[in-house]
């Protein structure tokens, strides 16, 4: 991938028959959400925001009066912000207020926000009167590069990531990179790892472009920042469009989620980013593709640079490989039992292995201990 | 319809593409539950059976036996009987009872219960690791003449019945009318309300029969009732076939359920049962049939009459105009706002009104309380 590439598309489609729809990038677009929103909902009537309290205070005014000038009546629903709030109870705040709004079948949810946001009221949009249209209008990079796009909605058990949830697109993803100037460093840092794992996926020039362009896309380079998220869309919208509900090669999207839903789900949602706990899954997996013969040697210290770089986490905290395993589901009253680890064959080559056996992950996890 | 017509088939198939399945009617057939899973899902592995506490000591041990000895290994998840514990708290019990069991992406849930076992058991498929198969094994003539078959699962909110759900189809149906023999009386009247509003939909010589046929089923005659279910499914399954989402004709099916609704909202779900809300609200819809002059005069008595004969409630609860149309969902601030009302221009001939104006409603009620 070189910076002479034809200019950007504004759209990318996501080719799904009857749940087929785009995603646009552009800066500044935030401030024509309303008419996004009327152009796949038709005749403005009512829709519900729902956002966190990060969120709101920086963006709801902005977006409330572009969909009220589009002649919208809209309601709002804030929600608490973080990971450990992806739960039962703070979805249900949301069915709560679209009860009280009174939204109709054809009435849609904007979901105004970062990962969490975006899962819960699409999962919301998903389940009331059986399914309300949805648009993700995500404000976090790990967002903008991954979760808004491919429907996917979930909220968290208490024993597991995402459990609970639905394949259910939205209707419009719409993109606004200049967002990304308020967000957290510590969120730009955890997006950046989603980003960085396309490359690793099945794009190796993009693993290097951004090995070079980390600093610049840390430093806020609206252009560094505008591609990345172009280039991260281009290929979640042609995987989606391969494989929307998971059946083969979108799988490969999980590379460091398998270790990544455990370091989440063993700290209580608490200690790591998603984007962080994924990171560090990805190492895991980059070193069990080693030491399983998969890969060559030095790829998870490639790897590894690259996440320093970036200022993402890569210490793999401290479980039994007991925990590790019952995290991630390993049933050891079911002979049949089986996870599914997605691992890397080089940089851009990533396949799912079925047959990983506990004692290999027991080495794996002996390996970083003996690193502490 | 006459009793002279072809032998009963033992399936009947509703064609949906991919999500296809069948309807199997037979008397017997529970013991035989362990066949038919594998039939559908392979290989036995693991399955959780959802039931509730009355249903449970009747008829857990043999559908476990059956699955056992057809080499499934069997979790049971008991919920507490009633529409009023159709609700989120409810729902997530079995959630975690999935959880518990380790349920992979391919390992079913068996609904063994009624409607409210169904839609939970149904609901939670669709939604636990964004959907596992499901079975239905229905007990109730209600569940086994409507609610069982077309993939509608749902969770009632405090406020609106069904509010919470998901379309999503079971992979089989599995009925026996031979568990009608322990239903409660009360259950079967509600289940025979739903049984005759196919006649009033669709089908004016069934509507005869039934006419006909109550007292032997309200005396548990196995060929009146067996004839009775598969009529009534063979119905549902054209129906769902033809519109499985709801965007036209199986909307019919809601005949006398916008009141029905209104009616469990309004006694907070403890009073009625499904099928008896059902009951007033169709004499409702055919009262209000009449007085905007789609039908002729006399077709709510003949309704009525046929009601008392099945031994199901014909009184209409004492609530106020504005009460009915706040639980209908209409809403005084959107002027767009518009219920929809199945009605009917004859018996076995119903459509759908949109356009039917609140002070109709308030008129209807009105005459209603004249009577009391």
């Amino acid at each position: 991938m070189t910076d002479k590439e034809q200019p950007y598309a504004h759209f990318y489609p996501v080719n799904l028959g009857q749940r087929s729809y785009e995603i646009r990038i552009q800066n500044g677009c935030l401030e024509d959400i309303g008419i996004g929103l009327t152009s796949v909902s038709g005749e403005p009537t009512r829709c519900l925001i729902v956002s966190n309290k990060t969120i709101a205070p920086l963006y709801m005014r902005g977006v409330r009066d572009s969909l009220e000038a589009a002649g919208w009546q809209v309601s709002e629903c804030i929600l608490p912000d973080g990971e450990k709030y992806k739960s039962l109870e703070t979805w249900a705040l949301i069915l709560d207020a679209l009860m009280q709004a009174k939204l109709s079948r054809n009435e849609p949810i904007i979901a105004l926000g970062g990962g969490v946001v975006g899962d819960m009221a699409g999962f919301a949009a998903a389940c009331y009167r059986r399914g309300i249209p949805f648009v993700q209008v995500p404000t976090t990079l790990l967002a903008q590069v991954d979760s808004s796009v491919g429907g996917k909605t979930a909220i968290n058990h208490p024993h597991g990531k995402n459990m609970i949830g639905a394949f259910y697109q939205p209707k419009l993803v719409w993109i606004d990179p200049d967002v990304l100037k308020t967000l957290d460093v510590r969120e730009l840092r955890a997006g950046l790892g989603e980003a960085i794992k396309y490359g690793l996926i099945c794009d190796a020039s993009f693993f290097e472009w951004c090995e070079t362009n980390i600093e610049k896309a840390l430093e806020l380079n609206a252009h560094v920042l505008t591609r990345l998220i172009h280039n991260c869309c281009r290929h979640k919208a042609e995987i989606v469009t391969a494989d929307e509900t998971e059946q083969g090669m979108r799988a490969l999207l999980n590379l460091g989620h398998t270790f990544g839903h455990a370091i989440e789900s063993m700290t209580q949602y608490t200690e790591y980013l998603h984007g962080e706990a994924v990171a560090i899954g990805t190492l895991m997996a980059a070193r069990l593709s080693e030491q399983l013969g998969y890969a060559e040697a030095g790829i998870e210290q490639k790897i590894r640079e690259c996440y320093l770089k970036a200022g993402l986490p890569v210490e793999v905290p401290d479980f039994s490989a007991e925990a590790w395993l019952d995290a991630m589901g390993h049933d050891k009253k079911n002979v049949g039992s089986r996870i599914r680890y997605v691992l890397l064959r080089g940089i851009g080559d990533a396949f799912i292995a079925e047959d990983v056996q506990p004692q290999a992950i027991a080495a794996l996890v002996k390996s970083f201990k003996q690193e502490m």
